[in-house]
């Protein structure tokens, strides 16, 4: 190409170059490396090169172009706009050829590699690049002189057409004849890029889409969503109950069945596997989508659901050194699964961190992307383990802390789990009266018609924010002392104050003469929550230690639960290290969006599995510091970070409760 | 190293060179390239590198060794010699170190490329180098500081230790966790080569053998042959009857099957590896081993037979342009074919050349190697289908020919399949007198003792090899003319000449008036196998015609037919074209070597595959000389190549007869 030959343009990319005259714009933008969709590979047939030519003068190019910078309007154009329509100045990009010099603009849905943009305005887009593409194909037909199979003749016609290379199972390799013969040896292929399996083959063209799941797959419940792999688009969301549940309420009774029960495991694989299906069956139903319909399913789980759910014996889990059965990614077929989808379906499961700290951990690092931060980032994924992520684009720290099960309203003496009935918010008045929520009702429990409201349901418990906010609201009203001692009515001045044994108790709702609940909070109560929050505050400490850092710039709240705490609160519980408050954020179910980063963009696989390699694990179990943090964090708040901000913003009260009766262990252990 | 260390010289392959004293004779070995074996990667465990040093002066080398030329005897040497021996003068490879200059033999059951003889002398050995190898690793214990899976540390001990990349899939990974602990993390691995895959793990070193199986699927029958895979001995050989047949008797009448009867091929898939299923029971408890140590099977096939084992629609195959499902060789996983085997055991199906010539005949052509050949090699597998192979290093072409059933019994009056009772080679005197052998006895019918030895199968038919002997010895004999008719016993001579409606026969056996057979060979017979034998011909003449020659050097006839069929009545028959008499030899069954090949080495699928794309396929059904060849074919001899060395050896007498009551439409044809 010389000087002579015509320069093109392509915006919004910039890219330009020199072309022949009667270069087809979509050859001249592949070999530019400009982004232009086509499925056919230039045939006329699936419009996604549609491209909008700019006429008139570009002082800024050197250009000034007209109509006769491209070749006419031809029939291939002219068919497919009676037949379907091309938006107004649009042109097919395999149609029009450069004539001369020419401003391209390429529209956004022309772009192979679309982004969605994601809800959260922190949190980065998403790029559209499916692990499975469709590609049309043409296909030489049979000679007797060069006898080679049908199937080599579509490798040889992928191979050259879209340059990779591809393989059938025996399932695809036995459609093949018909659908060959059936689209007059045009055919449209799925092809999964990371195996090169040939998933399924259409006649002629198929313009899709093809579907995938992200499914998050937790102790209690299943989360899944349902995408267009073409758009990236959520067409439905859907959840069950994870029926493990019958084997043990959390992890390690789990665990403790399997060793208790040999064979356990296999029979938790296969409910969890159904549970799964029936999952599958309710949110195509939703997207009125058939289930083999679904291409592909990305799965997200701790360790130990992660094991089960690829049968995997999880009882090395349950005890040092916690050695997990296979820690990266794995890319396997959902037959080999038994789940019930497209039946050449591949599943992607994301890489395990380390023995406590899974492959939902790993899809946490992937939407927060905390090794791409230029702020230190403190993320906490709260369960029955918390998982810790620290790190900037500097290197991240990964751990698991062993927080039980009372920051999900286990081993609570009015807890609950977040169901209709459970009070979700509390507030306590300077007057120490508390009005509170219920999940399930928008009214708070003074605003008028919260009665009737909560009718249906009634006031049954307290969940794990809602112990969080009383706990931290009856601190900052004093009827709780720095140690996590409920003081007297006398000493607290609120009949709500009871004597409980030896401790007090505080009542926040009582309509038991009618019936009804009696909602307290113990001091057994706040130990529990003692004891959690100091094991989330020590892991993350000793994160902070390894990089000698007593502060974080930010700090991230992941999980359903970290969905619905108040930051405040939980700051004045000393559950997280010091930060200003406003940095302290929720980044709702964040491993379910990690799944769905890696469901729609194959560089994201590798990206994550790169960066689980590079994490830095540290086993709390083993680091002695760990203790000592974990001893020094039970006060409300701890006694060894100053709170930067929040003492302006919540004053806490320097009061000092004894136990009637003698003084309790905690206060002994510490003086 | 300087020419100060040790001078250490490996027999037979005559590598040297200096290693610093100290070195294993193992490790010298591998740097130097030599073939010695080691399964446990130098741990003394597996016994495989044993090698003999030689002591004294070896002048032709200049090197002059002594007892202090190696290491003394250690202690696992001796532990191993006291529990399973070591030949006396041998030395464990890993153990023994180099202490001075040293000759060293390697013994050939230490080489790991052993070589098997194959009893025919003109065939080339097999070296073993199967596709499945036992690696024996030490795996790195789980570490909390690196947690990584169990899978990803076997992963890592498998590439350090034997510079591998493999993978797992959930049924091995399923076990993985007991076996590693189990064998204190040694394990032995049955690594798949082509695909990485790891198919089984035992804990500690596990010695083998594994099994393999070679299998030729034929139409009639399927036959295997069970391989140690580290010594490539076959323990045992059986064959079943390919149930298909209650299908149709040939390959056509199964298309057609399959055309009147849609689903059909699935039911003749399902049969035909039912048959499979048994006949690996049968073939395993002969050899007293279990059917899951049997972890790979080849299979070779012709294009049909191949289509349906795989589950494809073999219906395009019956039709023009004859197109293959698909041609390549295929790595399949048993499970997928319903293989009741090793549970990951893997399925080598050889390439198909074309659609009438297949795997089977690559699987001659891997046996027979005419690519390697410098003499002019024709080699011809005779059944339903001839599949024709010409050519020598500079080429090798391949062609299919209809010469229908007639060479295997069928359409002949008193033609049967090669059973008990068949008479299966016949000699006629001067006298016009014929002496026969059936099958199942090894006595002429004119030795004592042959009426009693037949007398529990009967003499009940002539099967294909006798109806080639009988025509071509009634030629010989002036019984038969050139053009193909029988004289009248006026004309012949012999009463065994009967009138048989328009034309005549000649009676072989007759028992008819003790209620037995009356066995004879009719003019429409001689037609049958005059039709057969001008197609074989004229495939062969075509593929002579593309090389301009019109002799061959060497004649090879394969298959089970082709093993049992005279070389000098296929002659005077005119079946095959002109070549030295001594140069036509029997292949035997070479399919089922090639199978054996392959299944036992694994660089021999590459050069099959190879060989495969490298051979011109030639239809026959397009090919105009192809006609032309025929029609010149059918008389015996054919009129148009000199016997070169035949004449000489078998006289055929100038006779010519005319039919009674008018000239045969044959007759008036070539008029």
């Amino acid at each position: 190409m010389t000087d002579q030959n015509p320069l093109v343009i392509f915006t919004p990319s910039g890219k330009r170059g020199r072309f022949a005259v009667g270069t087809a714009v979509l050859e001249a933008a592949r070999s530019l490396g400009v982004d232009l969709d086509s499925v056919c590979g230039g045939r006329g047939i699936c419009s996604k090169c549609q491209i909008t030519p700019s006429f008139g003068d570009f002082p800024k190019f050197g250009v000034n172009s007209g109509a006769e910078s491209l070749s006419e309007w031809n029939a291939v154009e002219e068919r497919y706009d009676s037949i379907r329509g091309l938006p107004k100045g649009r042109r097919l990009g395999c149609q029009a050829t450069v004539q001369g010099d020419i401003v391209i603009d390429v529209p956004p849905e022309s772009q192979v590699h679309k982004q969605v943009i994601r809800k959260r305005a922190e949190a980065r887009e998403i790029t559209i690049d499916p692990a499975i593409r469709l590609l049309f194909v043409e296909v030489d037909q049979p000679d007797m002189h060069k006898p080679t199979g049908d199937l080599e003749r579509l490798q040889s016609a992928l191979r050259e057409q879209w340059q990779v290379e591809a393989w059938a199972n025996l399932g695809t390799l036995g459609e093949l004849q018909k659908v060959l013969r059936k689209g007059k040896w045009q055919v449209t292929c799925a092809y999964h890029v990371p195996t090169g399996q040939i998933l399924n083959i259409w006649p002629g063209y198929f313009e899709g889409p093809l579907y995938g799941l992200a499914v998050d797959l937790g102790s209690t419940t299943i989360a899944a969503h349902l995408c267009a792999l073409d758009s990236g688009e959520v067409l439905a969301s859907s959840g069950v109950m994870n029926p493990q549940i019958r084997f043990g309420e959390d992890l390690m009774s789990r665990v403790s069945y399997v060793m208790m029960n040999p064979g356990g495991d296999v029979e938790m694989t296969r409910v969890v596997r159904n549970a799964i299906n029936t999952l599958i069956g309710e949110i195509a139903a939703q997207a009125n989508i058939d289930r083999t319909d679904i291409f592909e399913l990305v799965l997200v789980a701790n360790p130990i659901m992660h094991h089960l759910f690829l049968g995997l014996d999880p009882v090395e889990l349950g005890q040092a050194p916690f050695a997990l059965a296979l820690s990266d990614s794995q890319t396997l077929n959902a037959r080999e699964l038994e789940l019930d989808m497209q039946s050449n379906a591949k599943i992607y499961t994301l890489p395990c961190i380390a023995g406590h700290v899974g492959a939902d951990a790993a899809a946490v690092a992937l939407s927060e992307a905390p090794n791409q931060s230029d702020e230190l980032v403190l993320i906490v994924d709260v369960g029955t383990n918390a998982e810790i992520l620290l790190g900037n684009k500097d290197g991240v720290l990964a751990c698991s802390s062993p927080t039980g099960p009372a920051f999900e309203g286990a081993q609570i003496s009015s807890g609950q789990r977040a169901a209709p009935g459970a009070i979700e918010h509390i507030r306590i008045g300077d007057d120490k009266e508390p009005v509170f929520k219920v999940v399930g009702c928008d009214l708070w429990s003074n605003e008028e018609g919260f009665s009737d409201a909560v009718l249906s349901t009634g006031i049954t418990g307290i969940c794990g924010s809602g112990i969080i906010e009383a706990i931290a609201e009856m601190r900052i009203q004093g009827i709780v002392d720095a140690s996590g001692l409920i003081g007297s009515s006398e000493q607290t001045g609120t009949a709500r104050c009871i004597t409980d044994g030896r401790t007090n108790a505080f009542v926040i709702y009582d309509s038991s003469a009618e019936g009804g609940a009696k909602i307290t909070v113990t001091n057994g109560d706040i130990r529990a929550i003692q004891l959690a929050k100091a094991a989330l505050y020590a892991g993350a400490r000793l994160l902070m230690d390894k990089l000698n850092v007593d502060e974080v710039d930010r700090v991230i709240l992941a999980g359903a639960f970290g969905a619905h705490i108040s930051p405040k609160h939980a700051m004045v519980l000393g559950m997280i290290p010091d930060c200003p408050v406003e940095k302290v954020t929720s980044a709702g179910n964040a491993a379910g969006t990690g799944a769905r980063i890696a469901l729609l963009n194959l560089a994201s696989r590798g990206e994550i599995e790169q960066t689980v390699r590079e994490i830095e694990k540290i086993e709390t179990a083993i680091e002695p510091k760990f203790q000592e943090h974990f001893v020094e964090a039970t006060n409300i708040p701890h006694a060894t970070a100053p709170y930067s901000g929040l003492r302006e913003v919540v004053p806490l009260p320097d009061v000092s409760f004894n136990v009637s009766g003698g003084t309790s262990r905690k206060r002994r252990r510490r003086g």
